[in-house]
């Protein structure tokens, strides 16, 4: 696999140098994450994700809930036991109590999105201050896709022949020219010594929304878990998504019983709602119900009915 | 003046429709703020600010400071002195008790500022399931400023001559003819039968960053102090500081006393560091002291020496 | 209705001076609430809430989501359908444009749990600076229960006979020798001229978590769903869930096309495990499970079963 | 130094199992920080504080601020003029960038002031899940403080003879005999087979102010100085500055740049309000000012005078 898309040749020596370093540590460590620290996980054309640091475990779920002055372990049984209770219950605290900090390269309109998880730190590399890099999103063809009629925030059939082709035209030949006009306007190191060059507060103002930034962002576990039960989830748009999938897995490395419990509770769990819970209830007691009798409307019977299989 | 830039007509009829209703109630009401409810201040080229809605006043403060049954105000002399008390010692939990809701319309490039303030609730206008409008900010030439080589963030003099035409040029076409074909690729009312046209997820990347979006935005006034401290001052990028400095006066009329004490103990205040207050302590002992035997370098001796006048 | 329980004549008139008072706004005004603004409804023996100012009602949620210019309503029909969408959808940012703030009074030990709803804010009667009034909570004694074996956090049946007694008593001794203590040891206004009384900063530690005491709190509308739906549950403690019960009524009054929605979606929903579901598939599909084949923990079963009404 | 108080033999011995493990981490490490990991730090007469994990180094602030792919320091004497810089502009988010955890000891009324800083994780032990330990804080002599005139939220003289002694006694007294009352309604282990015993969640609030609890505590390096700014002021309580002081050495420790920054531009700074800028002015520039001319109500006057040493 080769994980260094997006990358320049420094930022590649600055990431094997800092990934060869080896310290001792008192504190609780994850193996499985150690092993992929600091690596860049390709997400889209020039994004990625990497794990630059984190705190806690598993373990550190459990001593937070017991209050307990050593690891906090018991029987690896136990300890995931509590876990899956607190997720059931929500008590949702204990998992506050890890927390990790990425380093994510990703398209702005992208970063719009992410950024609205407001319990989380973050720095994003700055154009008032530095110039940004030409690297912006492309969609790959099989995700041009049309908009969605019945889902109105979502898409629907893919696009094809010509049509396909004039809009990566056009995403493309937009995108460069914007970028070649801002490198123009900045004049940088007096390319033209008759020009005094805008300033870069200004300039960035002519970039596309699907340049790519790069931020350092750190939440803790719980809100981890919240980006993903709404970003994994099969209605955020495809190129969250991917990211949110991509910590799907770094979290299953790092806490993997706060994961399968998350799995289970959150990610894979069906909300029923007040009403839906007395359908199933009269279903189970062998009554027939269509929608017409359900006392739902159309369209929340029909999520309904495709959440519990009903044909 | 002309509050009604940037806003159709249909717009312009909901607001005065909404500004001529009347209702009666218990609460605390501030009449300088209600007379200009709903109406848009205009900000930049298209942008607005309008106050929607408001929970409290002066005397809201004064009362959660007091914890106390009915409103909470005495004489006017001695709320005035609680509030400047709780605002020169960092009391600031009274003043969450205030709470104002605005509807603002501002380019993308200063909605990515605006949004780091964290301790706010945000609803924007959505371009996944809308189609956005062709309004983007083109700066005044008086605000055509080369990057500064002291501030590495900020502006230096302006532009001149044909260098500024060209760049307002740039912006213009740039801006345009992006929007022109994110309408395209949207091929809104199958305008192109033959077309299945971008999904608006999608198709929106293709725009700049200086489109207007907007959103209503609501905080509390702790956190609305904390907005201006930092996007009111002379660091602040211009594009952000004209939005923050409406606010100042919306905040004047809304709570004059707070507004007061906030301009006396934090705008319009100077902090000294450890180092400094002994300078100041020699100072006026008389010593004389240049950079080179204060203890602060050259940089912070310089913005020493401005803030408190010295030559 | 009596409910001025826990307030002494000069809060009872500040109050009705209040509640006199009437004023123009063009803001949203909700009647239902206006109604019983200031009043206070008695919790527990000494407790209370009263909401003291709101902001937004219904339609506030439906003009943030709609981010239009108007009062965001159309007809009640489509403002439910929306209101109802965001809450199954978890669309939670439209529902934090309401705000209330209110004025509580309850004993320490609760405020102890209240205080971990961290999104809100807060002013807290100061014992370092006045001196407490001597009121505590005393359960009544149809609340006087032993401790579950089952829920280890929670009740089971009452007490009774002399232990019920002995332990009112004690509560009741304990709780007015202390308070007895405290005001000797401030000597307050020099009742012993011999003395010079204990700063009320310490002499407060003597008192009981029984003591109550009172603030004003001020939440928006989606944390205090969140609030409710952990502390008006059936597995919160009685003393907290009276508190969350009164809210619940006030919600009703305040914003009922909200209310109702998370009544169904909520509070009256059920959330079925990643495991739940294939359950509840199997026995649609007539299919006989047992906790046994079920793949479930015999606690979780119970609970499954229990939800479901499963025998 | 005996760091072993307020401990059981069982929690000394977990300590010193958990401190005798090392780890191999790839992630950033602060000796000075680790060599005190885990153990107790005691803090009034039974309380302590325990490092339990930490995330982050000055390097990391660097590294945020500049959005950098490898560890971010350059020379020690570019980092520290960063810090300080990121400081003194109040550029607050790299901080955030380090998290610290804390095991904590402490009395109740103590907690309470703890909790309003609500941006940070709490797991507090359950007492209605646990039965308390019989720990309180009396204070010692020396901390026996009359109630202070001029400042009405502290403390003045300390008290003397018998009304001290008398002071003690009664504080011991109550907190005994509620404690004891407390476990005999417990009734634990049916001590007394005829008695069912009350929940734990009831009789807890038989129990005084002054008992023991303890808590996970998590929060960032910016959060921390936040608390510590208004923690370790001289207007806090003697018993939460304790807490402080500790937290302040052990932040030297953990980020030596960045807690000088801290100590140069934050505790150790004067804010000047507005009209104190133009009083120094003056001063400096010949004139006499006295209160009267100074345009600074008295009490002002005074802390103004006091903070620039002005007899």
């Amino acid at each position: 696999m080769d994980q260094r898309k997006g990358l320049t040749d420094e930022a590649r020596q600055d990431i094997d140098a800092t990934r060869a370093d080896r310290f001792e540590t008192r504190r609780a460590t994850v193996p499985a994450l150690e092993e992929v620290l600091f690596e860049a996980f390709p997400v889209l054309d020039h994004g990625f994700i990497r794990v630059i640091d984190y705190m806690g475990d598993d373990g550190a779920v459990v001593q937070a809930a017991r209050v307990s002055y050593g690891r906090g372990t018991k029987k690896v049984s136990e300890d995931r036991g509590l876990i899956r209770y607190l997720m059931r219950h929500w008590h949702s605290t204990p998992f506050e109590m890890c927390e990790i900090k990425l380093h994510v390269k990703l398209p702005i309109f992208v970063a719009r999105q992410w950024i609205r998880h407001r319990t989380s730190s973050v720095n994003e590399y700055s154009a008032r201050y530095s110039v940004l890099d030409e690297e912006f999103y492309i969609p790959a063809p099989a995700q041009l896709a049309a908009q969605s009629s019945s889902n109105r925030q979502g898409r629907s059939e893919l696009l094809e022949g010509s049509e396909a082709a004039q809009v990566l035209d056009l995403l493309r030949d937009d995108a460069s020219r914007n970028y070649r006009d801002y490198l123009w306007m900045l004049n940088e190191n007096d390319a033209d010594p008759e020009r005094s060059g805008l300033a870069r507060e200004l300039a960035r103002m002519n970039l596309t929304l699907n340049m790519y930034t790069q931020w350092y962002w750190k939440t803790n576990l719980h809100n981890l878990f919240n980006f993903m039960r709404l970003r994994a989830d099969a209605h955020a748009q495809y190129e969250i998504r991917v990211y949110a999938d991509v910590l799907l897995g770094l979290t299953e490395r790092w806490v993997p019983l706060s994961h399968e419990a998350f799995m289970e509770y959150r990610m894979g769990a069906l909300t029923l709602s007040r009403t839906a819970v007395e359908i199933v209830k009269r279903l189970l007691a062998g009554e027939r119900v269509t929608q017409e009798t359900s006392g739902l409307p159309p369209r929340e019977w029909r999520e309904f009915a495709a959440g519990l299989g009903l044909s």
